[in-house]
C-alpha cells in the first residue's frame, strides 16, 4: 500500500552471462538492470522505445550496485525496478536482482533527460506526470495524509 | 608476395570475455572479428566511421566461424582480417585468430551495403576501387599474370 | 510429423543488444541461439547445467548465420531450435530466430564432446540415446520403418 | 609526487560497444574498468590471472560509476586505474575513462577476497603487502613527512 509501485521482470541467466569464477560477470547485471527499467516503463504505459521515438532520451549518468551473491547459468532471477524520483531534468531509478526471495544484488540509476542530439534538456509537463504517476505512491498520499 | 593484403590487431583477453567453461566464450570472438575488420579498414585507408559518416554501411549478412583451439583470459591474440571480395554491393573479410603462429578461430563474414536507411544500394565506384586496392592482390597480378 | 521436435524460446530484444546502426548488433543473435539451444535441451529433459555437472561440455566448434532482416529494440521474438545431428562425438543444432513468422537470420552451430579438462572425448551411449529421442524423428521411425 | 600509482590503459572503442542512442553503452565502461584493473595489477607484478591460480579471487562486491560525457565508435581512450584501499579482506579501486585529457566516467569498484569455493577469506600478508607497494604512496611517506 504505502511503498512505490515495483514491477518484476523474470530472466533466466544466460550462459553468456557467466565468467570464468562460475558464476555470473558483473557487468551483466548492468545490462539485467536496463532490461527491468524497461519493462517498468512499459508497465506504467510509457515504453522506452515511444520515449525515444518522441525524442526524448533518458541516459545514465550515474549507476551503482552493490552484489551480495552470486547468480548462476540457469537460474531464473528477477529484476525488481521501481521509480525513485521524477525531476524535469532527471529521474531515478531503484533495482533489486532477486533468486527465491533472496536479494543477490541491490542498485539505483540516475538518468537525465536529453533530446536527439544528446543536449540535456527539460521533459515535458506531461511526460513527467506520466512518469510521477508511474511512481505509485499515490494511494500512499490517499491513505495516509499528513495531518 | 601473391597473398592478400593482411592486418593483425593486438587484443588482451579481457575477464569478461571467459565464460564458466574457463575459456573464451564464442561470442566473444565476432566481437573480436569486427575489431579485426575495423582496425584493416583504417590501415587501408578507409575508417569505417568514416565510411559511415558518408552515409554507407556494411551490415553482416553471412557470419562463419571455426574454432580450433580456446583462448583464455589475459592471453596476448592477434586479430588477422583480410579482404576476400568486392563488389558494388557486397564485400567479404577473411579471418584468423592467432596465438604465437597457432590460429584458434577461422572466419569470415559478408556484408551487403546500405544507406543510412538500411536500403541495400551499390557503393560508388571511388569507393569500390579503395576498397580493391587495399585487397593487396596487386602484386600477384602484376607477378602472375594470365596467359 | 516428419520434422525434427523444434523449441521456441520467446525473447524480447535488449537496449543494449542494439549497435548505433540501430538495430540488434549482429554478436547478440550468437547469444541468442546459445539461450534457444539451451532451452530445447531443458525441454528434451536434459538441461545444459545438469550435463555439465555431469562433467559432460558442448563447446561449439563451428557455427555459421545468414542474417536477412534486423530485429530492433523492444521486438518480441522467439529463437527456434533443433538437433539436427548427433554422433557420440559431435553434435549439431540449426536455429532460426524470428518475429511475427518472418525469419530474420537462420543458422547452426556444431560442438564436440569434452570432459571437464576440455578433451574430445565420447559420450556415453545413454547421454547419445537420450539427445537422438530428442531430435523427434520417432514418429518418422515407427511411420516408415526400414525394410 | 603524493598521489596514488596511476596506470593507463589505453583502449580503441568497439563498434559492438555502442547502443542505438549512437555511443558508448553504459554497460561497457564496467568491462573497460575491469580491463583498467588488470592492467593495474599486472603492472605492479601482480598479474590477475596469476593470483587466481595461486586460490585468490576478487569478486566485485560493490561498483559505481559517474557518467560526464560519452565516448564514440572509433575514439581512443584511456582507463587510468589506481588502488584507493587495501585490507586482508578487501580492495578497492578507482577509475577515470579518459580521452585527450578529458574525464568521461568516473568510479571505483570494492572486492573481497575468496577461495576457489568462493568463500570469503583473508589474504596471506605477503599478498596484502604486495598490494600495497603497488599503491604508490610510498614516495609520499619518504618525501613529505609530515612534521
Amino acid at each position: 500500500m504505502a511503498g512505490p509501485k515495483r514491477v518484476e521482470l523474470p530472466l533466466e541467466v544466460r550462459y553468456a552471462e557467466t565468467d570464468q569464477m562460475g558464476v555470473v560477470h558483473h557487468a551483466a547485471y548492468v545490462v539485467w538492470l536496463e532490461a527491468g527499467r524497461v519493462r517498468f516503463l512499459e508497465e506504467i504505459g510509457l515504453p522506452y522505445a515511444e520515449v525515444e521515438r518522441q525524442g526524448w532520451f533518458f541516459p545514465v549518468v550515474e549507476l551503482a550496485l552493490s552484489y551480495r551473491a552470486p547468480a548462476r547459468f540457469g537460474d531464473r532471477v528477477g529484476v525488481v525496478c521501481w521509480l525513485e524520483a521524477v525531476t524535469p531534468r532527471a529521474v531515478r531509478f531503484g533495482y533489486e536482482v532477486v533468486r527465491e526471495g533472496r536479494v543477490l544484488v541491490r542498485g539505483y540509476s540516475r538518468h537525465v533527460v536529453t533530446d536527439r542530439e544528446g543536449r540535456v534538456v527539460r521533459m515535458p509537463e506531461a511526460l513527467v506526470a506520466r512518469l510521477r504517476a508511474g511512481m505509485g505512491r499515490l494511494e500512499k498520499t490517499t491513505a495516509d495524509p499528513e495531518p
